[in-house]
């Protein structure tokens, strides 16, 4: 093919975005350009084109979940976790999304040269304690190194396999008109730990990420008769954005009240200081599921005695119109769309 | 623990290696302390001891195998290849070497700010290109983005899934003595491409990287009935370290034969030229064999008619003496013992 030829054929047009920017990847509208332009169409085929979290494959009678996630956070240790524990609860809580049980996990590194060997040291073993904590080993991992000046320390790109032991389908395309929309927590720790730490701001409170493994949770619905539609874990984008890609997944219209979704105190003063709307900012061990409305009441409870610590809630509900659209009822009872923005407020945030 | 504690818990003298090298990432002595002092103590199980390109995993009855590699090569783009198709043929050849058949495939991308789509476009292209030849659908991925100067154009890590489909232990505890080593093919290439690229050096015949899936020739050894002990593909570190590898593992002596490894005029050339000993030199298409000393001549035999452009040879064998050392008789008659080296003569080569 004639260049000329091959760049006319690049379906993003490449004068209006000759370069990527942070932006590309911040979860937002021009990351999914990416991904629904040119990766899903490069490499076509069933499992990509579901749109979640993971891949699920069957093997035999087995049904089994594979995922991988790039962990590129920035600073690599945050007040509640370090990079090592942020890659391994990851991609847990993709297979957890999936409704799958970790089975194994890898762990590929790629070190900037002159990174310290302690650093290194304490990032395996907060990667081992999570990985631990989750049931899971690391069975298999890649190490490389890059010159001074071409990486940022440390990136970790982790990648799993999980095992479904229920015959739900777990995805989008499961969300039913009347489905209730559970929060398994209260939003914003994390983006806010991590902001926080980078541009050495000191809050009153210190706010800790909320980075933990969230196979427990969904296990323990799921062994209590939960007919789970869909989950989704709330990272880069938060809320709103897990909303939107749902939304438009299922075309269908979710309507949410702000007013019952939780913020602690702490991150709502956070956010308004800095000018963040929480329902952005970027979470690591919360996420949403997408109930029959009459069981809605239960997945809250067992949320609740599961983690007393986090402030589970029904946030909204899936409507009949085949909209794609989100729309949240603000406190004082308006209704707005909520739109995925175009790229992140915080960049490397996980 | 008290700092000073954690610090003297580090299992490599920090006092001695404060920092990450270049060497650390190169495939030899330096990157296997890591290995095998930080992340194999502190990820502990079964499947990362067996010291294997990947792990082996039973599901049902079915034995799945699971491996990962980031790819940082430079220049993304050099004779033979990118790191697109780089990042495929090299988790693909990862599962071939656990005589697995590739089930499915991860992309997980780092990008700098930056970085042009039309070069995202062609490396999506020319994965995808690779990972249709090698058969095997890229079913889900992720993509970050970091900011200018902390990273260098692209890192792609790549994970992938294959299936068994043989009853056979494909692996170094496998080895047995009076096994012969098979190579598939001439060495070097692929590590010479990319250095003449880098370097800009212009050779008078174009030296092209040796980058393929090797599935195919695995499979079509395992289908005539090979009883293969071993594979092993011969990437960073090149020959030398893929032996001293398995020598190490299998408690055995492997000696081999200089006279007879296959090395092109082109690639012997450069190597006298840039001061480089082929058997260190990293290739992205080639593998070594073990295999009974009577199925020998038909696993060449085998390689030859499947890939007729290449020059598979019986290149030594495994003596019985438990040494764990490597020797090489040179052409003029001399035994020398083939160690690995510190790091790597060519950074940066994956």
């Amino acid at each position: 093919m004639a260049d000329e030829d091959f760049k006319l054929s690049c379906p993003i047009p490449l004068s209006e975005y000759p370069h990527i920017t942070l932006a590309h990847g911040g979860g937002g509208k021009l990351m999914h350009q990416l991904i629904d332009r040119l990766f899903i169409p490069s490499f076509d085929n069933q499992a990509l084109r579901a749109g979640h979290d993971g891949a699920v494959l069957s093997i035999d009678k087995s049904r089994l979940a594979f995922t991988t996630d790039s962990y590129v956070v920035d600073p690599i240790f945050f007040p509640g976790g370090d990079i090592g524990s942020l890659a391994v609860n990851g991609t847990v809580n993709d297979l957890a999304m999936c409704g799958a049980r970790p089975l194994c996990l890898s762990v590929a590194m790629i070190i900037e040269e002159g990174f310290s060997i302690e650093s290194l040291w304490t990032i395996t073993r907060s990667a081992s304690a999570a990985a631990e904590k989750a049931g899971v080993p690391i069975v298999t991992g890649d190490t490389k190194v890059v010159d001074k000046g071409r990486g940022h320390g440390i990136y970790i790109t982790t990648a799993g396999v999980g095992v479904m032991d229920h015959s739900l389908t777990i995805a989008p395309a499961s969300v039913r008109a009347g489905d209730a929309i559970v929060l398994s927590g209260d939003i914003g720790q994390h983006g806010i730990a991590v902001i926080s730490k980078r541009e050495g701001l000191g809050f009153e409170t210190e706010i800790l990420s909320d980075c933990a493994p969230l196979t427990d949770p969904v296990q323990r619905l799921l062994q209590a008769g939960i007919e789970i539609h869909c989950l989704r874990d709330l990272t880069r984008g938060g809320l709103a954005s897990a909303l939107v890609e749902i939304a438009l997944s299922a075309r269908l219209h979710l309507a949410v009240d702000e007013a019952v979704i939780p913020v602690s105190e702490a991150v709502r003063a956070a956010c308004e200081l800095l000018g963040f709307d929480p329902l952005y900012i970027a979470n690591e061990g919360r996420f949403i599921a997408f109930v029959p409305l009459q069981q809605a009441d239960k997945t809250v409870e067992i949320l609740r005695v599961q983690a007393p610590e986090v402030t589970p809630a029904i946030i909204g509900k899936v409507s009949d119109a085949h909209s794609g659209l989100v729309t949240a009822r603000s406190v004082i009872g308006a209704e707005r769309i909520v739109d995925m923005l175009t790229g992140d407020p915080l960049p490397r945030i996980c």
